[in-house]
């Protein structure tokens, strides 16, 4: 197996290349912006490596690694407007750097980008990608939407909590996967098993962030906890805690107080057991589909680590 | 050749067909709203039109129909948000029926809906008609930059404007053409030469439309006149009278008596016949194109009186 390091040098290399292509012009000013904010650009990473567990190289998967990236970012850039956020990665973000036009308009064509580098593709594999990317998009779009409606919606489920960040964030992990197996040339049984694992992975991976914006350190995350719990967010952690018993009123309180009744009571509730544990049974379940992948020792072992770091990570 | 009504009725029934793929959710209630508003459908007209006179059916160029018409209908969304529009085709814009957020996701959701109009085609033809896409998208977001750019630019040349038409506009009219061949199999002088067609119809198009916002009548426009004026837009017409005479300071004067000063200037500096003289010479470089594709009479003749309708068009 390639190295992390390499798969990571592979991709930046490949970005700089596509990125130079661009004029540099007003429309391109806010998405060399946001990328150069880098991220842990996780979808190219597993695009990359499904790749090379595939047999085939960085340069192969290319095409899917970069669609995926852009495709992120462009949702990022318009979810930023939507959700008001004046800061992405600890810094400032497109629509307040620039303009709210800007976002919206420099989004637009990031979100072409994205298309623009299925073009790089063996066109054997074009039917295949354009497909899922655009299923990918469609569901990513429901995510947002059901995220924008469930704001003022009284009674959201666990079912429909887990639904939307399915939908919003898991399918893009999935389709990072299988999109990489795609430009690989792998069957259609293995791009689907590839599928499951990104999915599950891609469910750990969301409520692993959902607990460490409650229970993670700032020293960790290097960003403040309790975000989710002072904008009254219908987390998998809230929507279990209020299930077990009606969450004590912080009218009055100082954000700090606040965050800590609300962080004792999910506790006292087993909410933070919950969700753990139920990011384990997303693990395992992503754990089985590369069981059935029946990848060599070395590879194996590498997505064993990543699933690992995903679902252990602090940060 | 089939006539207008038929390849207006086959683009409704198609339509119709492929937007009851998608769910009735929040999502796409803001897209069945502005697709309901009709409007011209110039562009699938002329991707059914152009397929039909290379020989195919309007089945064939559905792909293509679909995907300019919901790319199209992506853009206004979009533009609608940035330009604070109240109105759309005489009815309230989807920001304003809806909120901003819901035109920024929905319109995402038709731009991904366009993509995926390509999926019916055939998989011979994806590779052309994606990368024709792309590049059309990627241009038009060039085109709207540009005209945010020009509204707080002190000096835009008749150059730059019609550069920022063509992009804005007239590349997806050439592209609509272009998709429709490429789905009937035509080959690539084909395809280019009703590129060129589109294109130039596309530019003398955009020209009468500023034409008839300043020198329409507002019981054929439906549209109240002298909105560029009021604007002080950098239209054609503008551009043209500042360069022959600064135009006269219309401040202090009610909104009728304004558009009468700038419209009597642009007269005496010879604007309109500018603008007339330049749409005919465009509207000269389409019938070249259409001569050098050398198409049977009847459709000669149906493509003629097409452009005729565009450059003599009172509404």
């Amino acid at each position: 197996m390639i190295t992390t390091e390499q798969l990571q040098k592979d991709f930046s290399s490949g970005l700089s290349t596509f990125l130079s292509n661009y004029p540099e012009s007003n429309l391109f000013g806010p998405i060399r912006y946001l990328l150069s904010l880098g991220g842990k650009r996780i979808r190219p990473l597993l695009a990359l490596s499904v790749s090379n567990a595939e047999g085939a190289t960085s340069e192969d998967a290319m095409p899917a690694s970069l669609a995926v990236e852009f495709f992120h970012n462009f949702t990022l850039m318009h979810d930023d407007i939507m959700d008001n956020a004046p800061l992405r990665r600890g810094k400032v973000t497109v629509h307040e750097k620039y303009s709210k036009n800007a976002a919206i308009l420099s989004g637009d064509a990031l979100f072409t980008a994205a298309y623009q580098a299925l073009e790089l593709a063996n066109p054997e594999h074009l039917p295949q990608l354009l497909r899922l990317l655009n299923k990918t998009s469609m569901e990513v779009c429901e995510g947002q939407q059901l995220d924008l409606d469930y704001e003022s919606l009284g009674d959201v489920t666990q079912e429909m909590y887990l639904e939307m960040i399915r939908l919003k964030t898991s399918v893009l992990l999935a389709a990072s996967c299988s999109m990489g197996a795609i430009c690989a040339g792998a069957d259609d049984e293995r791009v689907q098993l590839w599928y499951e694992f990104g999915e599950k992975l891609g469910l750990a991976f969301q409520l692993q962030d959902d607990y460490l914006d409650t229970f993670g350190l700032e020293k960790s995350t290097g960003k403040k906890v309790g975000g989710d719990i002072l904008a009254d967010k219908k987390t998998f952690l809230h929507i279990h805690s209020s299930a077990v018993k009606e969450l004590p009123s912080a009218s009055g309180l100082s954000d700090d107080d606040k965050i800590d009744l609300i962080k004792t009571a999910m506790k006292d509730r087993g909410s933070d057991l919950a969700a753990k544990n139920k990011m384990t049974a997303y693990s395992e379940n992503a754990r089985k589909a590369l069981e059935l992948l029946d990848l060599d020792s070395s590879l194996n072992t590498w997505f064993e680590e990543l699933l690992f770091s995903v679902t252990q990570r602090v940060s």
